[in-house]
């Protein structure tokens, strides 16, 4: 036990808290494994608190703290993108390693925080933005790394995958599903972050740059919430053995095909995704990642996205990283800095400016709800005008009619650029036959 | 690009073929992410193959190649125990760093390899010993660091499991569907090791040392087959709403409860889990690991245990980890070795002498097949003979009788110790009214 590593933690919500219980419960484990002392000595917190351990510095003076000789790890667990990014850019100024949990600062900041890392020879950990206590960061970053990835699909938000599975398993609107998951504490009291995807995006751009080595680009994320997701779609989905989940994708795609565009795919959307893949049963607040590489194949990450266990064992796993950097002789040698992991998983010089492709460039499979005049003619008329698109029909369901004279019409087809479609729904709904706007969710096969 | 990183490869069967072709691959992305050279410099090979890159040295002499000053780190893929294992002391030995997919090798003389190998001041890494292109090495020695492991349940036998799986969807035999994996090349032609569970046998006993920082105790694991799992016992477990899969468990023991010993569980066997865990719907070939911590939680972790592009993948994500120690400057201090992650995750000093239990002494549910002459006490005298055990009784389940007279009675039990559910058995044996030997299968609720 030759070294002591001093840990400041900044921030004592639920996260904060909840990595000081880690090493309570823990330490013996801790030092099992590292063969180091670990220590929390400072704490960053607006108000004292009674219930820490009086060795421990509490102050409000987080910049006082970023600074301090008597730390060498900061946890960043307070949030927001202002106070958050001004001290670990302190952190960082002063030598010291920073562990963050902070998924929208990192999506919209990290390009700078990292290259001022990189420049002060110190390392930005954040396992814990992503997915929890997945390790899906170092799995990504590390034991993929002799992969070239493919594509990645993630139920990387808990707020959100909670309403799907209620409304599938139960049968309850989207609506009733949000107020009992903002009573249970799963939902802010303003749910837009977590129920239109930007959370989510916030991940997803993350996941993408350690996937494809790109930059950072959020603002480049398409984005689409589960608002609009209504029981009838759940039930038709199911009933042609689909279950729609809330997934984040980031896909590689080479220009091959038609009119297929070469860059990188960042969206993250309602989704029909086959019943019987593992994905489709991750339920409740649970988060899972599906990453396709090659050579690798399929391999899937599950468990808690959220709460104070979970991520503290995300903060803890990189400080663990850390503290072998830290007691290893060269620590100080900060010439050194070039052979840790990478930040973005690829050295600096080598991301690549692929370009992120836009909307109407995305290839997917659909799930097209179209209501119609019970007329003969009608599905004749939708199917040709699918198939001078240049779509292909996969699927299609036709249910009775629920109001008189109208039936809707279910159409699942295969993967399609979405320029395509979108000229196609625009005929389909200049159609006189045709009583509704066409309601349309993207599919995948996961294949 | 400052260094060139020289592997050997030991042995071109399919994985070291498959470690060829992925470096052959993503070559660009291998240095686009380490900033390194990466070099296949010596394979060693037994003929001479006109397919391999002709810069590559090919020989068969094994041992000079172990010690060769053109080689970093040496790949040895040839399996077997006893060449294995004199190539790669004789690898430590000569300084180089070792990467294996070896799990007999490890599980049967890991502590020796690992002692020499700290002695030698290098690493011996094994990612892709257990659960093919899973990073499950990685994940809990590093991903779980902060975390104390309470139990982990893994589908570590592709064979066993494309088995159990087949049985299941085909209603199809044992035998039969042995012979059809034995055609389709996923079992060998003596299936023992699959089948008896002495292949997993030796993952479960690497993953129980790094879950829960113990010396390799390969012979105390008690293993059990699934040559004697029927037909008849895997649909009477579906209508009970579980499913049996070929698991291997450890699990921690803090003897509370009335007979309970203190120590870790390392067993091999069929058993019930709920047909709705995400592990029981990890089909075929697929591997998958699910471990329970504190205060992570369960995670689950999923993909191809076997097949040469997922083995290359966990050969090359630790050839990948030795190139970030091959490159940093300290290489050379050689008394700088310990704060790398320990070999079996804890340091060695800090292993423990916890017992690992005897069969006796474990702690399951079971299923339990009781074939009776129908009468009508039948029921009565085999719950009294569970009760009076102080065993309790979780599902009944009595089906028409299939021979004349003669009903099978299923019972699902709550967890008991080994020992008492032994005694019962006897005595319910004993029972005039009893046919048959009752048939047990395990069972785990994975809460």
């Amino acid at each position: 036990m030759s070294h002591s590593i001093k840990l400041a933690i900044l921030g004592l919500g639920t996260v904060g808290t909840g990595v000081i219980n880690l090493i309570n419960d823990n330490l013996d484990e801790l030092k099992r494994r590292s063969g180091q002392d670990i220590t929390i000595t400072e704490v960053g917190t607006r108000r004292h608190r009674d219930d820490i351990d009086p060795n421990i510095m509490q102050s409000s003076d987080l910049m006082a703290i970023a600074a301090s000789d008597n730390v060498d790890i900061v946890i960043e667990v307070i949030g927001g993108t202002t106070l958050a990014r001004e001290v670990i850019m302190h952190a960082i100024k002063n030598g010291k390693h920073v562990v963050t949990a902070n998924k929208a600062l990192l999506a919209e900041h990290g390009n700078e925080i990292f290259a001022f890392a990189e420049e002060h020879h110190v390392h930005v950990a954040y396992e814990a933005a992503v997915a929890g206590g997945i390790p899906i960061i170092k799995v990504m970053r590390e034991a993929l790394a002799a992969n070239k990835v493919e594509w990645l699909a993630g139920i990387i938000n808990g707020t959100g995958n909670f309403i799907m599975t209620e409304m599938r398993d139960k049968g309850r609107p989207f609506a009733d599903v949000l107020s009992e998951a903002q009573a249970l504490g799963y939902a802010e009291a303003d749910p837009t972050f977590d129920v239109e995807g930007i959370d989510a995006a916030h991940k997803l751009a993350l996941l993408a740059s350690i996937a494809f080595g790109i930059p950072l680009q959020f603002d480049k994320v398409y984005c689409e919430g589960i608002t609009g997701i209504t029981l009838q779609d759940v039930n038709y989905a199911e009933e042609l053995g689909y279950r729609i989940k809330h997934l984040g994708f980031a896909v590689r795609r080479d220009g091959t095909g038609d009119d297929a565009a070469t860059g990188v795919e960042l969206r993250v959307h309602p989704t029909l995704i086959p019943q019987d893949a593992l994905l489709a049963n991750v339920n409740g607040v649970k988060n899972a990642v599906l990453v396709n590489s090659h050579p690798l194949g399929q391999t899937l990450y599950c468990g808690d996205g959220a709460g104070a266990g979970a991520t503290a064992s995300a903060v803890m796993a990189d400080v663990m990283d850390l503290v072998r950097v830290l007691g290893s002789k060269d620590a100080d040698d900060k010439s050194n800095n070039g052979h840790h992991v990478p930040h973005l998983a690829f050295i600096p010089e080598q991301l690549s400016d692929t370009p992120i492709l836009r909307a109407e460039q995305m290839t997917t499979g659909y799930y097209l709800r179209v209501h119609a005049y019970d007329n003969p003619g009608v599905l004749a008329d939708i199917t040709r005008i699918l198939s001078d698109a240049g779509i292909n029909i996969d699927a299609i369901l036709q249910k009775p009619a629920h109001k008189v004279g109208q039936v809707p019409v279910i159409i699942l087809t295969l993967p399609v650029v979405e320029s395509r479609m979108n000229l196609a729904i625009e005929k389909i709904e200049k159609l006189d036959t045709i009583t509704d706007k066409v309601v349309r969710i993207r599919l995948d096969e996961l294949a």
